[in-house]
């Protein structure tokens, strides 16, 4: 299983993904979900992947490949992120077609695979998409700015409760690591090492804000101990229910 | 959709549901899917229904068919909670059976209920089970010691970091009502009357602890506003990830 989840905030573009992969128990293995891809002052885009680790392997390796022999559309001459959200949809689909065919012989084994899309291109603002197992891609919406893809349901509601448009990079990557910690948590095959990273709008000469957390990185242990301990301050300051209860006694005597 | 989870505690049984349901996107209506059976003094039992409402209701009536006919077995005189959780199971397989074929005209329809079956019977310690649509059943881990079904994973982690055995009553029903507050706040088809029961351990003499939230409950409201503020407030005093976007600077120069 994965999770991956990226946020569209006034000052940029955050993603985070884990990197566990396992096909069947017994080959669990770790492999980053995060492809990039830059040329300073013109462009910088990230993909996150989720779902079949053979298709989204095929579909990278396309991207590459297109790339690198200079196709008539490729992700170093596209005009729009957009568009590259389309590439993908069309290479998701046709790798799934190739290797999976649900009515064959391997009924049962599933290709899906779904990815999240986002960056600059220079003359543009950022732009983020998740391309569904269709081909077809949504953007994030004004009020909850952020995507997710692969074991999404632990980690959302934290980022339904912090994340707005105009929350700074800082707080949105400290939330990001906060909902895969919360996944990790509740599901054992989301692992680290975490991947984050950071593209400031507007600065496609810099180069871009990225850290690898390991299991027992120092940040990463000091949010998750300073979290669970802030969680239970949280919760013994909300309100008790002892006058209800109080009441409750006071009905029956 | 729905959401129903209950904790087993050291102080006895907490037990919450939802009240929404939907057969098709314009029936929506509300339901209790809370059902209690009491005979002061001898037993407390409470069950809690997720799934299709068709076999959950057929449930409920044979077991009131059967308590009322007194048949050789039924709730108001088994001597285990496992043995209810047995026949609970029996007859969900048996209704499922009665309404879904899934290979037959009726494919793509979906029959299937869980149940979540808890109680204390006199001279017995109060037990925990969640039944499944194949109509086997598990209780409670010492670990985890909480059981949820439908609408699961928005709700999970808050129980993950809060709930243990030892956990009192009154923390065990407020983690148990922020946990549905997740879930209603992602899951639009989660809905009040959110209903909150409490079977005090060895205490079958008295009546249960039971509240039924609307909407606009005032306790409800005062909690949901304390957890926003208090999350932000746990948030914002989680180590900052400022040293290292300084560090991440200082290479670059």
């Amino acid at each position: 299983m994965t999770y991956c989840l990226a946020l569209k905030i006034d000052q940029g573009l955050v993603f985070c993904s884990d990197s566990r992969t396992n096909a069947g128990a017994d080959r669990v293995n770790t492999y980053s979900k995060m492809h990039r891809f830059s040329v300073k002052g013109q462009r910088q885009l990230v993909m996150l992947s989720a779902g079949n680790l053979g298709t989204t392997q095929a579909v990278v390796s396309a991207m590459t490949r297109d790339l690198r022999e200079d196709s008539k559309f490729n992700i170093g001459n596209a005009q729009y992120v957009s568009e590259i959200a389309d590439y993908v949809g069309e290479l998701n689909v046709a790798m799934q077609k190739k290797y999976g065919s649900p009515s064959g012989s391997n009924a049962g084994f599933n290709a899906e695979a779904t990815f999240i899309v986002g960056g600059q291109i220079k003359g543009n603002v950022s732009e983020l998409y998740m391309v569904y197992a269709e081909g077809n891609h949504i953007t994030v919406s004004e009020l909850y700015p952020f995507l997710q893809i692969g074991e999404t349901k632990y980690g959302k509601p934290i980022l339904d409760r912090i994340v707005r448009h105009d929350t700074s990079a800082e707080l949105a990557m400290r939330c990001a690591l906060v909902s895969m910690d919360s996944t990790m948590r509740s599901n054992a095959t989301v692992g680290p090492p975490i991947e984050l990273l950071y593209l400031q709008e507007n600065a496609l000469d810099k180069e871009a804000f990225y850290i690898s957390f390991g299991e027992n990185n120092d940040y990463l242990v000091n949010l998750r101990k300073s979290w669970d301990r802030n969680i239970v301050e949280a919760f013994n300051r909300l309100p008790p229910l002892n006058e209800m209860m109080a009441a409750h006694s006071d009905q029956k005597k």
